[in-house]
């Protein structure tokens, strides 16, 4: 036996493909953005890339909502107006045009858009049929895109030895 | 020495129980859901399962509050109502009685009974020292499923070779 | 070949230095602060321990807001007020207020004093470039304890066999 076999045994676990799984459980702008940032770059690196869309998070791949996400004004301290301001009707959605407004003139591609890229770079889309049937939501009402339903332990099996980002 | 002995050195680690660390930072219970969701699911498939339950998620272990979590509807352009109603006195409950009436009827067990599954099942929950000190919280104040009162870096300890999520 | 250089070929592994990234993606104190705890606590422990600064977490690391984080009332029902009271102006104030109140008895330090300790353990602070661009703020604007800016892909790298925690 040579020392060059005891090397190719030890050596193919630091070859293998790194794996990423996304937990989405939010549906606010702020939050499915850089899940999608993360899932499209982490995919166009070669890592593998899974996204698990669970409460919330469902809007990001619901067809009816996807594309108009809405950025949280209401009790979120970050936006520099007060709170006061954000229960007046319209406020959320003049956060959310001024924050589109921006994304825009920085060049960043809307979530449409960015699910096209994260499917195109290989990043599985998968919903999460507790949350569907919590809320009453039926498969033909997610986008196209979407891979499968799946229940948290074909998640967590999906996610074995992967980096887990809950957002 | 044999190929045999080689191998036998490098198997282990494959074989290694695999671990999970759930913190829970929030105590909504679209968030509280989720965390006991994945804890019963990765413990019922052979992980190694602790939650650490820190800030808001001390709620959820809280004698006085565990079995009364709301769901958050002000602030949360998730849920389809607009924000003027969320400050309606009563919304956020009625918020709530909506998504325990979907639960009920999804047959997704209530947050006491996870724990009480969670428990069965293996799982450590962890309650933070910092917290209870912050929030002026006694142990009395816990439930009796906590199995000890730690600090950050026991939980960091614990999540030795983890995979943490943070929810 | 001897079996002492078997061992020594698959040693290495289990003695590299664990590394942590920490993405913050939330800008109030009650968000915030586990950041840091988590930071300086694994520091502490001989982790190699990264931050990345995105979204409302920006906010932590901006000279304006550092020292000035609020904490969330509206539309968390974890804190005990009714969400009617949070839209009343300053009622954010008094909950901040609360619970700095809280945290200075509890003897736990502030944002500013936590950014000089995680500093001085050697954590590593990378604001995220999109977000900059998003939000208009310049380099000028950020602590000078801010190592670098970085994009999504740098942070993928520095993650590189980390455990990621997404706040």
């Amino acid at each position: 036996m040579s020392q060059q076999t005891v090397m190719e045994k030890t050596e193919p676990e630091t070859q293998q493909v790194e794996r990423l799984m996304i937990i989405l459980s939010k549906g606010t702008l702020d939050m499915v953005y850089p899940a999608f940032m993360l899932a499209t770059t982490g995919a166009a690196m070669g890592k593998e890339v899974h996204m698990f869309f669970t409460f919330w998070g469902m809007n990001a791949v619901t067809t009816k909502t996807s594309a108009n996400l809405k950025v949280a004004s209401v009790g979120n301290p970050g936006l520099p107006m007060p709170n006061i301001l954000g229960i007046i009707p319209g406020m959320t959605s003049m956060a959310t045009r001024m924050m589109k407004g921006r994304i825009g003139k920085a060049k960043v591609p809307s979530i449409p858009d960015m699910i096209k890229t994260a499917k195109d770079l290989g990043v599985k889309l998968h919903a999460c049929s507790t949350t569907l049937e919590v809320m009453g939501t039926t498969k033909e009402m997610l986008l196209p895109e979407v891979d499968d339903i799946v229940g948290a332990a074909t998640m967590l099996e999906l996610s074995d030895k992967a980096q887990i980002i809950f957002i």
